[in-house]
């Protein structure tokens, strides 16, 4: 506390990310990352942008980022006006609540959800409500179908939901934005390419969707800090005046070449993402076997309990075997493990050290 | 305009930055980069972060940016909790206006400066007063001294100023500084590297005193996108709860490792300095023998003006021969251009090139 801090600073509750050990070789399942590494086309495009000396380096890179946005939107049959990029999806994210979320009314997201968005409401000042999911850990739709006539200020969810990891499927979330054509609807995508179905498909046909992408996870740049909003160009336009009225510069160099390849990459994202989902079944088999209770995940993670033990104390346990997954003091969910999904050789080695943890139980 | 748009969207008047030319080989004196590649220390750590398969691209970046702050702050003889690293030094001044200089007095600045000020004031509806500079173009101390008792929510220049490179001494800053307890005082010094003398030498006095470094002039990484605050804990510790309140990660990881690097070959960072500065000193010569007016420069650029010569037709007559100079369509100094110093070939190409248009007139 200090008289010469903004008012609003005093107010804050800051998002605590993801422990990152600086262990040799953790088991780190604790952040989503993706266990494998980004396309072999990443690294030539970095050396390439960095050429004999990092000459470059020197220059300030694009401020629209207009190669990139013309690849991801090539990628997903947009236009490059219909593409917002940022320095990560958290940005993008902190962009829309400041450009478009920021209404008379309260937003709604729900009550179990990505935790950096109340903290987001805060550093704004935005009125939100929280939804309960229900008690499978479910989104239900009607909740946000704006019966009873009460309007709201936006609607924010991710799809998959974090950290439960259950999807919606693209049925529901056109109903939820068809049903408030008064406000903007926020689609948090950064888990979808894991098997959900994007609701990009949509854009054309409602100007009140925005769908927020990420490349840390399906593309393996979480290092690299890329993030993008796909909407109508009336959403987008909102999101660069505040971008340009904050930092004209927010991609660098580098990340802007290694996303413009990640994305020209196709079937390397596709392998990848494809390994993963597969890692993902297999983790829930054996998590189940061993007593755990597991949340049907379309996400690159799962959100397990087990009756039986503590989920602190597990996740405790595991990190003294440097093993590291998240665990959340959050209502409802304090007895809830979320499991990155990490190589084969990363889950076994998890489902090892649960074994010995819970003493022999093999189910 | 739109429904959707949140309230302040439609009151902000983005900041423009200097254009990013797409020609082969502009002479690219508009944007004050450094005319030389950054240390070869800066390739060597991005290849080595990089490895042999860009593995840690898929893993999250520090943070905290704890090696690059140490570095700095050893650089600087600071300690790492002094200093406050950001996605260039325009977030960091973002973040300073939304975390310190949001109060219920105005804000004061000069009229005359880096133009994104009143573009962040606007952005956080931070109330602010312009305070002319003489007709010299120099910051007058005795008007930011808060005489007349007249309290006020802040003070921020840059030192050099900017588009004018001229400096305040630093007994001048120590001043102003000392004569405004109750506010916090913002030094950009941007540009300080090229002759001014700079505040962080200050800092254990004053607790009202925050220093703004880039690495993107007198570093040679504009590309990278890596800006640093420097003051007392408390002040640092009011912009780390916006930032973690905004975006997590705001420096990749090739971000953390190039600037890390940069700031460790103190050889390479004064042998390039000097050589800009040696190249300004010659330019102004040059300059002036044409019939320019040049304001005294600490910076890396000049800002000039030909009596008899209309600033921004000179401006649209160089770039037509693919020299891009800064022209600012501001009151008082809409006769000005702002050139970046380049290599003494690139000054030496603007000089012929001015010839050309002068009409043969050469002093």
């Amino acid at each position: 506390m200090s008289r010469y801090w903004s008012d609003i600073v005093h107010r804050l509750t800051p998002y605590v990310p993801g422990e990152q050990p600086a262990l040799a070789h953790p088991v780190k399942l604790n952040t989503n990352e993706n266990p494998y590494p980004p396309s072999p086309a990443v690294l030539r495009a970095i050396r390439d942008e960095l050429g004999e000396h990092a000459e470059s380096l020197r220059r300030y890179p694009d401020p629209t980022a207009r190669v990139l946005r013309e690849t991801v939107a090539a990628h997903h049959g947009l236009n490059a006006d219909q593409v917002f990029a940022g320095n990560g999806s958290d940005e993008v994210l902190a962009t829309v609540f400041q450009a478009l979320l920021k209404h008379d009314k309260p937003i709604l997201f729900p009550d179990i959800t990505y935790s950096f968005y109340p903290t987001y409401a805060r550093l704004y000042d935005v009125e939100y409500r929280t939804i309960p999911l229900d008690d499978a850990f479910q989104i239900r739709i009607d909740d946000y179908m704006q019966h009873d006539g009460e309007a709201n200020g936006g609607i924010l969810f991710p799809n998959p939901n974090a950290p439960t990891g259950h999807a919606l499927p693209l049925s529901d979330i056109e109903r939820v934005v068809a049903a408030n054509p008064e406000s903007v609807v926020v689609v948090d995508e950064a888990y979808v390419d894991f098997g959900a179905q994007s609701a990009i498909s949509l854009i054309g046909k409602y100007p009140n969707l925005l769908v927020v992408h990420t490349t840390s996870k399906s593309r393996s740049l979480a290092g690299m800090r890329v993030g993008f909003a796909f909407g109508d160009v009336e959403l987008i336009d909102a999101l660069n005046r505040v971008k340009d009225s904050f930092n004209s510069y927010p991609l660098d160099r580098l990340a802007q070449a290694a996303a413009t390849a990640a994305y020209k990459d196709d079937a390397w994202f596709r392998e990848c993402t494809e390994r993963v989902i597969a890692s993902r079944e297999r983790l829930t088999s054996q998590l189940t076997a061993l007593g755990f209770e597991v949340v049907p995940s379309s996400a690159n993670f799962l959100f397990a309990r087990h009756d039986g033990y503590d989920a602190a104390t597990l996740a405790a346990q595991l990190r003294e075997k440097e093993i590291f997954v998240r665990h959340f003091e959050l209502p409802r969910i304090d007895q809830h493990l979320r499991i990155s999904i990490g190589t084969d050789a990363e889950c076994d080695t998890l489902v090892d050290a649960l074994k010995d943890i819970l003493g022999g139980y093999v189910g």
